[in-house]
């Protein structure tokens, strides 16, 4: 199982940025998000709403202390990655993190505790700029699957109603499935 | 020369989004943004503000008119690649698009004008379900770049003076260039 565990969610500034982290996981292959911060229902409404006109079984919760979480999933034998532009790189780390099918990638904001460092198991940087939450989870998980998740159909694991993309060259094509 | 046209900008709801698509765009290689919609300063300040403090010679505009700029990058060849869930998928048409080494990536917001997919060489879905411009444009850029943007020494290319980051397995390491 693979979880997001977005740190210190602001109503404000993040509503959007929450959301699409959210949103990335889910359609590149994540099981469910906790995030932590400030309890916001609109962003797990928005969430339910795509769950619920795309299909699927992702979840989303909040949690108003990731200590507990964290050490929940560690007692499981969850493996911490920790995406910070301060970590090792990317392509270094991850053929050992391909092996580990059970993960915990935590995305932080501005301000993100020490403690964090210390108890991920992988501290990866997707790049060495700055940039967004939302694109390093995208490329985590691209390489994670190795590009699989683009293709994959979605509707024969777990994506069993919702609304299905035809691919097209020119306009939209969509079907009910 | 890499260029982003960002669609329709609001600023109450984009302003992280349309930043991070800024910020995605200049750590992966990208040499501006042009963006529609509202007109909004803040945008090029916070993005302004990052290329002061990291380094680099990223270029951030509002443009009133998307129809004119793509007139006039399609006379100076350049290929219109534009982002959306319903184009064919990404990693059947990158080999082709590799090729190429001037281009504009589009990415929209919810309301893309059907003109878009007419004037565009390429639609391309990073996916096939809703997800994010930004995660779109990460997962574009490290397909075109075949991951070297990761990795790449930003110093010698044209981040000539700016933070830098020092990749460490707990915690951080930055120093000035």
């Amino acid at each position: 199982m693979l979880y997001i565990l977005r740190l210190n969610h602001r109503i404000k500034r993040d509503k959007r940025i929450t959301t699409h982290c959210a949103l990335t996981g889910r359609a590149f292959g994540a099981d469910g998000m906790i995030f932590t911060g400030e309890k916001d229902d609109n962003i797990v409404k928005s969430v339910e709403d795509i769950i619920k006109r795309w299909g699927g079984e992702f979840k989303i919760s909040y949690s108003s202390r990731w200590q507990n979480f964290l050490t929940k999933m560690k007692e499981q034998n969850y493996t911490i990655v920790h995406l910070t532009m301060y970590g090792i790189q990317l392509l270094e780390a991850i053929p050992k993190i391909r092996r580990k099918k059970n993960l915990v990638v935590i995305v932080g904001g501005e301000k993100v505790p020490s403690e964090i460092y210390e108890k991920a198991d992988y501290n990866i940087s997707v790049g060495l700029q700055p940039h967004s939450e939302v694109a390093a989870l995208a490329v985590f998980f691209h390489e994670y699957f190795k590009g699989k998740e683009l293709t994959r159909e979605f509707d024969e694991i777990k994506f069993k109603k919702g609304l299905k993309i035809v691919p097209q060259k020119k306009g939209k094509k969509l079907i009910k499935k």
